[in-house]
Formats: C-alpha cells, sequence, structure tokens
C-alpha cells in the first residue's frame, strides 16, 4: 500500500506555519503586520561578505570538499581562536546551516530510541530531526521566573535512563534568549562526565551576549571527547540564506561518523562558503554595531513589555529572542486573534506561541516568543498593538 | 558510555575516497593524474548563470520558502513542461541537492526495515541514504553484456516482499550510462502498480541523453501517486557546487510529509536559487552544444576502450559514466596500483573500482566506471595511460 512513513507522520510541522495563512488574509484587508514571529533578522549581511561572492571569478561552480573548502576552514580556525576555541581544520565539518549540524549531531551518535535531554523551552526544529533520528526527546523544564535559567541539575539527572545519550542546549538560547552562566556550565560538564553523556551545543547567537560573555561548551576542560558545537554564520552575519553552518568536535571518532553523512550529501553549498570566509575577515567592531543595535532593541521590547499590565518578561541575556508572559486564556488562540481580528491604528502584531517550543504537554500557554529582529521605529509600533491587543482580547485573563 | 551510533557505523564510507590518498601521492612525485573517477565535469557553468548571482543586488541574505523561492519554482514549472512534464509549482520543493531530495524521498515513504529495490550497479549514495533512514536495500542485477539494461521484471518481482515499499532508478544511469527504454519503463509501471510501490526516479542526467529521449517517470500515466522525481541542477548546467535540487511528485500526503523535513532544515540555500532560476531561461540550444560535447566524448572513450584487447565497454545511451570491463584479477587492486605504481610518460589515470556501485559482494571486481568529464584531448591521453597500463598490470587476466 502506498503510505506515508511513521515518521513521516510523526514529524511536527512548523509551530509558527499554521499562522502564516492568518497573516497573509490581515495583508489582504491592508493590515499592516508586524513579523515578530521568526528570527530573521532586518540587518543588512555586510556589503563585504556579498562582494565576495559578487566579485568570484570562477568559471565552474564545482563541489567543494565535503567537509567544506579547506581555505574556509582554515578561516574558520582563525574565527574560533578569536572567541577562545582552539580546534584545528580538520575538527570542523562545513554543514549545510546549523540544521545540518544537528542532524549529523543526532545522526552520528545516536541510535533510534535513545533519549537526549533539552532544556524546554527549546528551538522548535530539534523535535524534527528527533524525529528524523527516531530519537526521543526528554524535556526538563525552565522557566519564566528565573529568565528560564538552567533547570537544577538533579531535575537533569532524575531524567537519565540507560538510553539517555547526550544533553543539548542552545547558549544563548532560542527561543528565550537566556545565557547560561559559567556556573551552570561547569554543572553541564560535571553531569555529563558523570554520567558519560556527549553536550550538543547550539552556538548559534555565540557574539550576541548582553551581559557578559558566552561560555562556549569548547571552552570546558576535559570533555573533549563529549561535546559537538553545532553552529551557523546564519545570525551572526545575518545570512541566513547562505545555508552555512558547521559541526565541530573533538571527538575523531564522531567527526569519522559525521564525516560519512557528510560525503553522502556531497558537499556544503559552495557560492555562500565564499561568503563565509570573506565574514572572518570583517573588522573586529563589526559585532560591536550589531550587538548595539539588538541591545537596544531589547531594552526597548523589555521596558514597553513590563510596563503593560499583567505582563513579564524577563531580560535576556542573549540571542535575540524574548518570552513574555501575557494576562492570556491561550498564547494560540491569542496569537491567531492579533492576526484574524485585531488591529490598531491598521496595524498588528504576529507573534510565536511559546506552546511550540515545550515538548510537555500543557504548558507556555500564557507565553509568547518575540523576536526583535525589526528597527527600533518598527518594534515600538509592535509594542503599541501588543498594548492595544492586551486591553481588549476577549480571553483576557 | 560514548559511542558512534549503529548507524553512524553502518554508513558506507565513499568507495572513491579511499583511493585519495594515493591521487596526492602521485600527484607529490610529480605524475600527472587525469580524473575519470568523480562526476565533476570540467563544462563551464554558463556564464549568465553565474551573472544572475554575480549581479543580484538584494542586501539581507534572508531565508527562502522552505519549498524554494515561489517565483523559481514556477520557472521550475516553465522548465519541466519544457520536458513533457506537466506539474504545478506546489509539487516541486527545492531541495538542497539531489542528495536532499534523495533523503526527503527516503525518509518521508519508509520506515525504518522497509525495503527498497535498486537495480545494480547504482549510484553509491543511495547506500548513505538509505542507513540514514534505517531503510534495507534490496538489489537485482544488471549486467555488463546487455549494456545493463533493465533486469527482467520477473528478477524484480522475486525480490518483492511485504517490507517491499519503493523501487529506485536512475536514468539516464549513474554509473552505467544506461538510458531504459520506453518499454522498460512501461515495464516499471505495470510493476508498481501490480505491487503497489512507490518509483523514485533520480533524473539527474535527463538532458543528457546520445541515443533517443529520455522517458521520465512523470511521463508514465496513471501512476501520479506513486512517482516521485529527485532531480538537480548540478549536472544539468555544471553547477554541482549551487547544492540545488527539487523533490517533485503528484502525490500530496508525500508532499505534505517531505514539506516538514523541509520546514525543520528552513530553506534551501539562496543563492544557488537565483542561479537556477536564470539557467531556465537559457537558450533553446544550450543542451545541443553540451550534449554534442559529452557525445563525442563518450565516442571517444567508448571506441577506445573497444580497440583495448580484452576490454569492452557497451555503449551507454546517457549520463556521462560508462563501466567497462577489463582483463584484470580486482578492480580495486588495479585502481590503487594505477595510482600508487604505474605512470605513463609521466601521466596517469584515477579510475572508479564498480564494487562501489554493486551491493552483492564479489560483483564488479573486474569493472571500472569512467566519468567522461574532461575535454578529448585529456580523455584521449587517460585511454593512452589505461592501455598501457592493462598491459604491464601484473594482475592481468
Amino acid at each position: 500500500m502506498l503510505t506515508i512513513s511513521t515518521r513521516g507522520k510523526a514529524m511536527p510541522a512548523s509551530p509558527i506555519r499554521k499562522l502564516v495563512p492568518f497573516a497573509e488574509a490581515a495583508k489582504k484587508k491592508g493590515i499592516k503586520v508586524y513579523h515578530l514571529n521568526i528570527g530573521q533578522p532586518d540587518i543588512e549581511t555586510p556589503k563585504m561578505v556579498l562582494d565576495a561572492v559578487r566579485h568570484s571569478d570562477f568559471k565552474v561552480l564545482e563541489y567543494s570538499h565535503s567537509a567544506g573548502n579547506e581555505s574556509y576552514r582554515k578561516k574558520l580556525v582563525q574565527y574560533y581562536a578569536s572567541v577562545g576555541i582552539t580546534v584545528n581544520a580538520n575538527q570542523i565539518i562545513v554543514t549545510t546551516g546549523g540544521s545540518e549540524a544537528i542532524a549529523f549531531g543526532f545522526m552520528s551518535c545516536l541510535d533510534p530510541g535513545d533519549e537526549v535531554i533539552i532544556p524546554e523551552p527549546f528551538y522548535a526544529n530539534y523535535n524534527g530531526f528527533a524525529v528524523a533520528a527516531g530519537v526521543t526527546v526528554v524535556p526538563v523544564t525552565s522557566y519564566i521566573e528565573n529568565g528560564f535559567a538552567l533547570p537544577p541539575i538533579s531535575d537533569m539527572e532524575k531524567k537519565i535512563t540507560p538510553r539517555t545519550k547526550a544533553i543539548v542546549i542552545c547558549n544563548p538560547n532560542n527561543p528565550t534568549g537566556y545565557l547560561y552562566s559559567k556556573e551552570e556550565m561547569e554543572q553541564l560538564k560535571e553531569l555529563i562526565l558523570k554520567h558519560n553523556l556527549y553536550l550538543f551545543s547550539d552556538e548559534a547567537y555565540r557574539e550576541f551576549c548582553y551581559e557578559g560573555h558566552q561560555t562556549s561548551a569548547m571552552h570546558l576542560t576535559g570533555v573533549d571527547d563529549h561535546v559537538i558545537v553545532m553552529d551557523t554564520i546564519s545570525k551572526r552575519y545575518s545570512a541566513c540564506g547562505g545555508r552555512i553552518g558547521a559541526f565541530v568536535t573533538k571527538n575523531q571518532q564522531v567527526l569519522d561518523a559525521a564525516m560519512k553523512f557528510a560525503q553522502a550529501r556531497l558537499s556544503p553549498p559552495s557560492f555562500a562558503q565564499i561568503a563565509g570566509e570573506a565574514a572572518v575577515d570583517l573588522p573586529a567592531d563589526y559585532f560591536d554595531t550589531t550587538k548595539a543595535e539588538y541591545k537596544s532593541r531589547r531594552d526597548l521590547i523589555v521596558t514597553r513589555l513590563n510596563q503593560m499590565e499583567g505582563v513579564f518578561c524577563p531580560n535576556p541575556g542573549g540571542a535575540f529572542y524574548a518570552i513574555a508572559k501575557l494576562p492570556i486564556d491561550d498564547a494560540d488562540s491569542f496569537c491567531q486573534w492579533l492576526l484574524e481580528e485585531f488591529s490598531f491604528e491598521g496595524q498588528t502584531v504576529m507573534l510565536a506561541p511559546a506552546t511550540g517550543f515545550y515538548s510537555t504537554e500543557g504548558l507556555g500557554k500564557q507565553e509568547v516568543r518575540l523576536a526583535y529582529v525589526l528597527n527600533s521605529s518598527d518594534l515600538a509600533k509592535a509594542m503599541d498593538c501588543l498594548a492595544a491587543a492586551i486591553k481588549v482580547y476577549p480571553g483576557r485573563k
């Protein structure tokens, strides 16, 4: 019989996508929609980075090495050194976005039925890669009350079973914006050593820390074989469409296994490797400017959100997301209502219901994720919309 | 314990890659190596296609739609119409190379333990995607004596079990160059209808047919729900590094499932979608020129090979590969010997042992695959090397 696979059925649809038709309908009615629902920054990709591609002069768009161009991997060694990570070019596999780095990690280290522990709320697409790999996601809840700090290690330890193979973190975090402290990272280190687990560390937002610095999983000592960093240029250089990431580990066995998955798909995209290579040579102050911009946006929305009656938004230390708790009955209904029934001066705002980021059923029903990827003027208008909306929302609690 | 996954261990290493160190060593000794071992054409990517990227003027390298830019998918509808395939833009998911189209097909339609029947020798990376998806490849042998024609349907039917879900073909074929006839395609149609199977059709080499035309799986009538075409721009426009392919089917359930895998990885690469879109507007005679070039190369190597004593090479109808049977003991040893111990006038040739393309142990030991991806002058020199090598190879039979 012609059937879809069990995993094809189990694959989660994008939790945000179901709202898209409502956003499109709102726009058709002439309503301006502020998109705070996705992590697509409006920051311009550095001209130097795009120019590297535009001024390239090769004649044949060839496959690169399956691990990525050697020249790019050597440049990445420089980049990692600049953030205090010592690796060599053979410890890096250039991937098709951070997404593929996650897939390589799951596929290389985990078997069907194995478990990975992930603090929730978490990046929803981890679910998709887990389903593709037949892996079970075991959530450990973090809470908005303490800004989504790392759950107590004892809570995490309780979830460990003989099938537990890895812990996945995103630091700074999508969707919470939480930046793990050095102490929390050390606690994680003790845990993975004690139970001999992998630590998969998604560090897509490494540069965007507003309160102190990031402690990379690769800064931890004595856990070289345990740590796999999943990286990407998407957010770092506002180059999401390039689809260039990196799989970085010092564990040779894992590298060898991941390399076989890399060979099966031949090579990562060639054009964007040129972009990524050029980006490493951006002036040292590039991130200062970008970071200052994101920080001022964060300050704006966190201030505005906490001024709204019944709203609580912890101050996120990094990335460009915040989760806010709203005085509402149901985040999914609210986000749909914002698009379907509400407008304020001809405008509305699109948010991501936080329910899609929790694995535990029923959590996040009063929470929304906001991506501060618009300029301050637009963000202010979006906050005006949200403030007005909360006042009149029929499901207000 | 820190272990590699079972599938990570089971993943096949590239059958060609193990020879790379020997090629590098030969080059270090000053020997010129003609690379007929991989399908990386030397044909220039059309300037118009590269210029579309180089002259692009966007400011932010954004994610595209997970299914690919709508403008590109609409162009692809035109392209497919030009090759007699009627589809709409919603029946196309733009993928990261043909590789991802294969992965989406396996993941969406097949469960771990399911079986796919593939005529062997076949494109070795099908094994990798099968391992990643937990799927069992069941080979049906095709033979050099009749040019690797489709095995008798009765042979294929014998392999069908309750776990059989699909048949995979590559047409024209990599690695054999065989072009399936309309009659063979009709036989496959009867088979998939009778046993309610999917037909995954890899049509990467569609344009390169030297004896008649390709019958696409999408030309078959009455099997819309069964057929999934895996496509790519890599070979068509000599744009392998772009990593742009397409997953094409009229089966809505399959599209819906594949779309969820597409959403998990966010989007295909943006730069090369611009290239792919421009390529559809290449002048109508573009393929005439390229095809004429490949045809003259094919004629050259097939003629030269068959002139060598004890060598047999059937005349491939398409793609840019040929498999030749040589008077040797072992193709792996021979290909290594060519690089490690042989040279002729300071030159040698790198070939792919055909063993890597057979799933049945022991087959292909006297066969090599040649990719005619070099210009005729280089190909002629490579044939000189091979002719000289066969005469002196210690394992000659």
